[in-house]
């Protein structure tokens, strides 16, 4: 992290870009009814990190400098080109959120410092609201642009796929119905404290992994990076996203409801597989830095700069 | 319908195709677990009618007909460019259905003639059944085809909004949010009995219409279609989407579960806003045959032919 203060510029750059990208894009009424883009935008729109399309933009950057060093076009950076991406990948990882939150699933009352949707608006607008934004997420991302070569066409629809792949069965969903059954058979005493290494490590790849996987691979792939470059940066997201979940777990553990913004400690009474729970405090902290050090590692084979090692200090050093 | 026995046969063998591809796409252990693959399938091929899947193959099937008299090509048929787009639409029709049978929505135990997801598997894993659904769909119309024109790709990316904006938030999910609006205002006395002829159309326009609209809408595209037939396809299907609503509602007085396969009786139960409700039976039934007239008409002035008011016809008469 050589200019931090550089960094918390460029957080806040993208942030505002993307919030505004965000904005724009939602439907309103009267295209759609006012409660629907109410709820939407009450949890879309309720600050949040960003830390996913951010490392989308990022990670479309990072490539579009080394590949195209020189190039000066303020139209088509990489940035410009990932931006549908980048909202795409948080108006999925918002959706999950609200699902997840859901009295069905892990029943939370409090998210990015708020009531969570259905805790304001009902079961019934919480769940329409998700789906509605997981629809959203496809729409922003297919919708048509006015000039367009052959070739971008065929990264967006790449983008998408990935996209998908991550968000579905097979990724996210599939990691939290794993969550769900890990967490009950605890509960049922069907299955002891420690779930194992495995276990907990294929719950956290689908579940946080796919997702933050496909943040980056759409800015790479946006970007046109080669093949080489998309196996050095799903490398560099893979130890991305274990160390952002170890990180997680800690700060479960270790963080207050105030700077977290959500109920804490709830994973330990539910019962949930975390990585203090099976490996300790300490040991966690060194699993989270041996990821970070794999991450900077598959960077620099691939000779990605940008900021996409600064996100990797950031997520390492989170306090919320 | 001047060959019933020939349409039955139809029918039939865009059944036996579409479920097909529907099995062969769904994603499966060990990329995903066995609960959520269980789910998704569970819901997906319990059977049901097919009718939008059918009507995007016969929309496409349709214009490729007029468009290129003459075609053999066996591969390239436009039935087999639209088949994914037809996968996509019957995946998100059957999310919907998921969700809206939740517990938290319409509370439905029957479906198709079986207990419904959350029945057998919870309400948790129903909503994540959903979720894997939508997101499937936008995999299924993404996923890389090998050799693909960049025309083809545009008509993909734009059959892909399409579908996005009749799921979304002005579309299916809205309308669901305006049905359950104006069911919870009826009972709770904050509406009279008669929502009023406009209301309930657009309840209905967002949640039927929309999707049967991009069905549709989708194999034109994907066949090639100029911007004169994809309005004469919209035509079309805006009065066969209605002509479906209005029969949907006259079933649910007249039906029976057996016939029906799903509860029936509930939309008064519910207070649900209906054609037959507002119109009575006799006016509800002259509303569907002007709406087919109008469908037919549609049709004609776009010259497109095949199966398409066969589909009109079948909709009207259908028992279920």
């Amino acid at each position: 992290m050589t200019d931090p203060q550089g960094f918390e510029c460029y957080l806040r750059d993208r942030r505002t870009a993307i919030d505004s990208a965000l904005n724009t894009g939602l439907p309103t009424p009267p295209a759609c009814p006012p409660l629907i883009a109410d709820a939407m935008r009450y949890s879309l729109l309720a600050g949040g990190k960003r830390l996913r399309p951010i490392l989308t933009l990022a990670a479309a950057e990072a490539v579009t400098e080394r590949d195209r060093p020189a190039r000066i076009d303020p139209v088509d950076t990489g940035s410009t080109a990932a931006m549908p991406a980048a909202c795409a990948v948080e108006l999925i990882h918002t959706y999950s959120l609200i699902h997840d939150d859901l009295p069905a699933m892990d029943d939370d009352a409090v998210r990015r410092g708020r009531p969570t949707a259905h805790v304001v608006y009902g079961d019934a607008v919480a769940i329409l609201a998700g789906d509605a934004l997981l629809t959203h997420a496809f729409g922003v991302l297919a919708r048509p642009e006015s000039t367009e070569t052959p070739a971008r066409q065929a990264r967006r629809l790449r983008a998408m796929a990935r996209l998908a792949d991550a968000a579905g069965a097979a990724g996210m969903v599939g990691g939290q119905i794993l969550d769900i059954g890990a967490t009950d058979d605890r509960r049922a005493g069907r299955a002891g404290p420690d779930i194992g290494h495995a276990a907990l490590r294929d719950i956290h790849e689908r579940k946080t992994g796919a997702l933050i996987g496909a943040a980056a691979a759409m800015g790479a792939i946006l970007a046109g990076g080669d093949e080489e470059t998309l196996a050095a940066v799903d490398a560099y997201s893979t130890q991305l996203g274990l160390a952002f979940q170890i990180v997680d777990d800690i700060l479960d553990v270790e963080g207050t409801e105030t700077t977290l913004g959500k109920t804490v400690g709830k994973d330990a009474v539910a019962g949930k597989p975390t990585y203090p729970a099976l490996h300790g405090l300490t040991r966690s902290r060194a699993l989270a830095a041996e990821a970070a050090a794999a991450a900077a590692d598959a960077l620099a084979g691939a000779k990605l700069g940008g900021r996409l090692s600064e996100i990797t200090d950031w997520v390492i050093s989170r306090r919320h």
